[in-house]
């Protein structure tokens, strides 16, 4: 798209975060059943309009062959009717949710008598920017909504077609219900202008939620002026200890490797104590190998494993996404827990062990967003937690940390009520 | 300072800032006894170095008054016996208070067995950034350190020499009561270009609070890449609704903003209903003037009251800090939020009103960290509030809104344990 007048495009971007924030004053006072209307008819127009969401994805995914994207990619990017339907399916699935708006989180009476209560409200505008899976859009933007936000999306562009009708789809679907359709925006049109545009929107979005890949985050959290929440990688380690158990090693690392190889929370890098490697490591192996896992060792797993691949400095610090696994021996829980330090992402670590002393130490000393003991890595999640749908995973430490559901997307105030209390 | 080798520089820094994070690392485990003893340790060593900090403040007084420092300033930057008396007894407070390291924030067991828990840790490293009160330094090192966190300090370059004594203070206290005393990290020997890395070092600092003027906090936030939070200035509207009674008008404002004008709760800006104009304005003023406040008023203001000065936009901008105060008519509750909307910096807002409609749309309307009906805008404060001690006010929405005590320097993690589940 060609902007021969930058400066009056961005303008008209001012103008959409501008209309966002106002209707985000409207959402923050409309009631959980006005919200939900809202969201019932997203559902319901999505399944009416899933021709219209189909033929504009076959654009896209024309553009995206031409564009020589990958077979995974365009996978990703593909909404037939049926993927339609469990999008629908996912918005009625949130109205079922809790809505945490105007919740008490704490209140007392103060010693003058006033009275003070903490209230759980909106953030206001939540800016969303994400890759290439248009689902996103829906999933984001329903979330936000039921939590009384406003948002401003920025999808991928290689999902720009398709994102064009879903975002028509949200803003038809909340002026049926008598909300502002203003409380969705996109910046599509505006390519990476408009990303930039909106990362610097401290006037107007109260946060940012970047959703994808490693590279995507890092850019947001370096351009971004407007707070970022970081959604994060998972470089996942998993440490058998001395005294693991061999079929707790074997089951844990087999489901957090192989449950689901393409998340976040599944397990990366595998660390065996040396006492435990020959006992161990056989049978761990074996079973990973036998679901189709390329093993990246080093040379003391290698003098077990002639045939695994040497592993590399940058497989310890890698996210494959993939069935690979990086595995080595360590001498001491110490260089286990020194390990994962260096490489840690911070989003899931576990050990696997019958140790007291050893378990309570990996709780107390790893630093990430969840820490387990003889469980799989793939229990970080959202909805495994009990919070139904899961805005992300949340690897910083501030606002909010580790699955992050709707109460993450509100903020509080204090409500102060007196009767003509002037302090002393 | 002459820094010839800018990146040999750096390098020091990052040094520093790895120290702080190993540092944090063992304060994370250490127990409220310990880090309690440490605190004892600041108290007492402030005492017993007391002229040491005093003969350091001379120096930089000294240079204060040679670069021309405001008797304000200078004031600020004054450290006498007697004061430093005061900063000790206050870290005595800080020891009075509840540690929430280790507390469990919420916790259940899941479907499958496993079983969650929620809990408080540190922070981790949080960087300082603050102007001349050479305090700070003690204050929000000693609220950190207390909540389990290490601390990189930038302070003020006119508090350079007593900030040096000071930080040699928290840290031989620390390594007195065996703690690592790399747990309190300065770079105000590296002038901006140590708070300008400080503020760049997402790999070591986890927060960066600053403290300050509003010049310091729009600084900080447009250039940092570590999170920031925000302690925000406060331009403070009350407004006097048609039903608002006339004594608790005359009482509320003036406690508002005569009992401490220079602090970010105090009030700036009065806005009356135009029929209560009439019955209110001549006693709140009248009594305003007498404790020699300025009055800044629009026109329908002046025409009560002729002799006021005119307020100018730039008026209800600013947030004052001294015994001015800007008052405008409004012609109802809409204008006067829709006044707040624009000029308000989220801080504190407050409506006197003896009706219920108009005190619960102000409360759900107006978007502040606080907002009050029939009470005095100092009363956000976190002493107030039953925090104890306040690291300060956060105007933001993520994280910490309103006034920050202990808990607001903290995160939490997710402590998982199973006995080898696995997901289906």
């Amino acid at each position: 798209m060609e902007h021969p007048d930058l400066d009056l495009d961005l303008a008209v971007l001012d103008e959409r975060f501008a209309a966002a924030k106002a209707a985000s004053y409207l959402l923050a006072r409309a009631s959980t059943a006005e919200k939900d209307a809202a969201l019932e008819q997203v559902s319901t127009l999505l399944r009416e309009r899933a021709d219209e969401v189909v033929a504009a994805n076959a654009l896209d995914l024309e553009d995206g062959r031409a564009n020589g994207l990958s077979d995974g990619l365009l996978d990703r990017l593909t909404l037939d009717v049926r993927r339609v339907g469990s999008l629908a399916d996912a918005v009625l699935e949130v109205i079922a949710l809790t809505d945490p708006i105007g919740e008490t989180v704490s209140g007392r009476s103060l010693p003058s008598g006033v009275r003070i209560d903490q209230v759980r409200v909106p953030l206001g505008v939540v800016g969303a920017i994400y890759e290439a899976r248009p689902n996103v859009t829906i999933d984001i933007a329903v979330l936000a909504l039921k939590s009384g936000n406003a948002v401003v999306l920025r999808g991928g562009s290689a999902a720009e077609q398709t994102n064009r009708v879903l975002v028509g789809v949200l803003r038809d679907a909340l002026e049926l219900a008598g909300l502002p359709g203003d409380a969705v925006q996109t910046v599509d049109d505006f390519g990476r202008a408009g990303a930039r545009h909106l990362m610097q929107a401290r006037e107007y979005v109260d946060v940012l939620i970047p959703r994808g890949s490693a590279g995507l985050i890092r850019a947001v959290v370096d351009e971004a002026r407007v707070p970022v929440i970081e959604t994060g990688a998972g470089v996942v380690h998993m440490f058998l200890d001395e005294s693991a158990p061999e079929q707790w090693a074997v089951e844990l690392v087999h489901n957090a490797k192989v449950q689901r190889p393409s998340v976040c929370n599944a397990l990366e890098t595998l660390l065996v104590h040396r006492d435990a490697a020959e006992r161990l490591l056989p049978a761990v192996l074996d079973r990973l190998e036998a679901s189709g896992v390329t093993v990246h060792a080093d040379e003391r797993v290698r003098a077990l494993r002639p045939d695994a691949l040497p592993v590399t400095d940058e497989d310890w610090a890698t996210e494959h996404m993939s069935l690979d696994i990086s595995v080595g021996v360590v001498d001491s829980l110490d260089e286990a827990l020194a390990h994962i330090r260096r490489y840690s992402t911070k989003h899931t670590e576990a050990i696997v062990t019958n140790d007291l002393g050893n378990a309570e130490r990996f709780l107390n000393e790893v630093d990430a967003a969840a820490v387990m003991v003889n469980a799989s890595t793939r229990f970080t999640d959202g909805s495994e937690f009990g919070f139904g749908a899961e805005v992300g995973i949340s690897t910083q430490k501030l606002h909010a940390r580790g699955p992050m559901g709707l109460p993450q997307l509100t903020s509080t105030k204090w409500i102060v009520r007196g009767a003509g209390h002037v302090r002393a």
